[in-house]
């Protein structure tokens, strides 16, 4: 079966993504959303706003259509904000004459409904095959062959078998995993850890602190996951703690930036303005702190940057201070769980 | 009870503790091994070589006279090269006078014996206490009150909380574990991957790469430890992927700086001498490559390293593309052992 694929959101990932397909032979619709930005690609053949200096082969179709970028696609990639979702299926699902697979690579929960993407898109289009793209995958990196591993999930194993096979190459290794409420959450609220690393970093602290941060962060998230039904095992995955790490600590995270700036004394304004992107942890963060609510569970790390962000707590006295008094027994949960005698 | 505290290694490790220890009032009678650096730090009141710019409090007593430091001492801590405790626990035993609690620091393996500390410990003096201290705690950090949280395990939950209030400040936090080989396993054999990460660094790959070569690197470490006894929830803490993290990202790691010129095409001996301090790692990747197989397990990236180290492979068709020719399905072992439906 010859493999037809459209990709909507042209942005660094879905750009990214575009190009690693493009090169393994695939043609590719390429919707971009803004008419200016989507003809000066195409005039260029260059997304010099998001990924400058890579040229874009003839593969791609950059497109203002949506209409043309789902046309007759068996493999449809949603690459735009996890907020724009459901607004972006509603414009298309009507047209749809085929039954694609729909492959989601944003990484939040809807705020209002506390919605994973997977359960979005259940609502809108029930039937779809859905496969989710996660993992620790800078676009900047991806799109210059960086040797790059992400997981593809899915309920369906032939289905993550088939996109596995359609994205692999050989500096980009896909792994399958069944777990899609695990892969969706770590993506998800990783950003929310992110934004804290980046403020531990804008205080001035030290890798000992953003370590300490990320590991007891990536407990909290997996202490909540499996209380919505993920499988632990995922959090200490490529999508989970691998995807934490280089979110965590590299300076292409948008999250970690407006971290860093709140760190420094910004407010949240500022940070997100000087970011200049979609900072996807500022909205994550409500939805977070909303679920740990829903579900009962503590959640430290999440509640403080909760109350930097929206109640305008002291970032100085908040994050650092409350990860630091948590528990004592650092395996407070396994000690009682297993009745281990200690 | 006064605490009297014995600190034998005056190297960044050692020195930092006693720093921490002497500004909570504590006084520790520092042994350093060299007589002219010993000279040199009682004159100066300082650490020169391994942390400069920071004054030794008084309290700070520092000595070449090993039985003056270990002299009705309840707290010995061992902060020297693990390949030099058991020769340092030889050199006092048959001094001792009364029954000291061990506080262990160091990070590795006994290449020849295949040993962890504690069983180095449990050899030379079977009826001690032990606890050993490990996590994300670079000593240049610790030393500068960067906010820090490390764990402290010990069979004995008495010792270990014992050790736990001594230790404990505002900006460094004790958690306790119970679970000795894990923690032991976790400090030592993340040193392997940290190499590997250095060498991702030094072939100039990206975060994504060493994102995934640390996530793969703890899921195999820790299957390692599962099979020799230890809770496989510690390597997902502070002394697992915590101090992993901190090693692999962190320029104060001497692991990582060895990998990065390995990386860029130096020999073992040259990345060693360009570093100038002990390189754990280099020694704990032959003893991990003999666990490996003693113990039957696959651990792709640390029989690469190994390989690059002593076996002269070529650095840049090994390392990463081992760890990117794994398994996969990411939860392979999950789904067979719990039949998940997929």
């Amino acid at each position: 079966m010859k493999v037809t694929i459209g990709i909507l959101g042209g942005g660094s990932w879905g750009t990214a993504l575009a190009l690693l397909l493009a090169n393994k032979g695939y043609q590719v619709d390429l919707w971009v959303r803004d008419v200016s930005q989507c003809n000066y690609m195409k005039e260029t053949r260059e997304n010099k706003k998001y990924l400058p200096n890579i040229k874009l082969p003839d593969n791609i179709n950059v497109t203002n259509d949506m209409e043309e970028a789902i046309y007759r696609k068996n493999i449809i990639l949603l690459a735009v904000p996890s907020h724009a979702v459901r607004e972006t299926i509603r414009k298309f699902k009507m047209k749809l004459r085929q039954q694609p697979i729909l492959v989601n690579v944003a990484k939040g929960i809807e705020t209002d409904t506390l919605l994973r993407i997977s359960e979005v898109v259940k609502q809108e289009l029930p039937d779809i095959e859905y496969t989710v793209i996660s993992g620790p995958s800078h676009a900047e990196e991806v799109s210059k062959s960086i040797p790059t591993a992400v997981v593809a999930a899915s309920v369906n194993k032939k289905t993550a078998e088939y996109i596995q096979e359609v994205f692999m190459t050989p500096r980009f290794r896909v792994y399958t995993n069944p777990d899609v409420i695990g892969v969706e959450l770590g993506g998800a609220l990783k950003n929310v850890i992110a934004l804290g690393a980046g403020i531990s970093d804008g205080l001035g602290y030290g890798d000992n602190t953003k370590a300490a941060l990320m590991n007891r962060g990536i407990i909290e998230i997996s202490r909540l996951g499996k209380k919505m039904g993920a499988n632990k095992n995922t959090f200490a995955g490529l999508s989970g703690i691998g995807d934490l790490i280089v979110t965590c600590t590299s300076l292409h995270s948008r999250n970690r930036r407006a971290g860093i700036k709140i760190g420094q004394g910004a407010s949240l304004e500022e940070a997100i303005r000087s970011v200049g992107m979609v900072v996807e942890g500022v909205r994550t963060t409500k939805a977070a702190y909303k679920l740990a609510k829903k579900y009962d569970v503590k959640m430290p790390i999440t509640e403080e940057i909760y109350g930097v962000l929206y109640e305008g707590k002291d970032v100085r006295y908040s994050v650092f201070n409350l990860m630091m008094r948590d528990k004592k027994h650092e395996m407070e949960e396994i000690v009682q769980k297993t009745g281990f005698n200690w």
